[in-house]
């Protein structure tokens, strides 16, 4: 893919396109799984995001604060997405999320139009990345076993944070 | 619907429904309506959302956020359940907004089990609430020509800022 993003297969339609450069998912995964151990080291959720240009650039980056702010909106994508502010529009970023997006986080990529979306695992949570893809979106889920670690350890320990972070009551 | 909500179809499969008491749609819409008020006495998007118990209990409060904070994630009904801090659910909970809630938004109601939503109007923008209402939640749409009047006016004052919070491109 010429003038792309290795391991990334972004729609050919976008007009985005034609600003890439080569470079690895592997490496945007690794931003977010920094953020996703900030937050395991804080107490918290540990799901990490950043959000990128197609070209690269770092606009925000941040992790699950529901346990560190007491602030359940603020899941790894959303607080990424905040970080990155105020933009016009988003046809020209791409997700990284060390787990697949649940509905609330894969409607943020619908709504503003975000292109891309790299996964780090959907082994422990499948969120909403299909509908996604169905939708326009470009996914790469890379199954990535330092992320499907992370998520395990943390499911196995803190069973109730987790239903409580994704909204599932408990029966 | 012995018990239930004046307005507000819930779904009967729903065992929070035995908690219900009767009240009515209109009520909990005028708080959301005084939150896009206070939104746009600040100079920003005025749209308010609001997030009550079944049994109409106020849990949280607020309005779009975008230019008062400089934040693309505090969407109306994002910084109403916000406001409400951490539960460990929300399957008791109904949101009400004064538009159709976005992707985003109808995301965040999904993924957290929020009940029921009612929606001020759904004329300037028509957001996921189909969906919604194809997976189970409530939906009421009250068509409350004070809140179409708002929307109207501010997009067409401020299309810009209209098609930056729901992520459209200019082209």
């Amino acid at each position: 893919m010429p003038g792309g993003l290795d391991g990334v297969a972004v729609p050919s339609s976008s007009p985005t396109l034609v600003r890439m450069r080569t470079y690895d998912a592997e490496q945007l995964l690794a931003v977010a799984r920094e953020e996703a151990l900030l937050g395991r080291e804080a107490g918290g959720v540990p799901i990490g995001a950043a959000l990128f240009t197609v070209t690269g650039e770092l606009l925000g980056r941040g992790h699950n604060r529901r346990v560190q702010d007491g602030d359940p909106s603020m899941h790894a994508e959303t607080c990424a997405f905040r970080a990155a502010g105020r933009r016009p529009h988003y046809r020209d970023t791409i997700m990284v999320t060390t787990l697949s997006p649940c509905w609330y986080c894969s409607g943020l990529v619908r709504q503003f139009g975000i292109s891309h979306v790299i996964i780090g695992e959907a082994t422990t949570f499948h969120g909403g990345h299909d509908w996604l893809a169905e939708n326009g979106v470009g996914i790469t889920l890379l199954d990535d076993p330092a992320c499907v670690s992370l998520m395990t350890e943390f499911i196995e320990k803190h069973p109730d944070l987790w239903f409580e972070d994704i909204g599932v009551e408990k029966t």
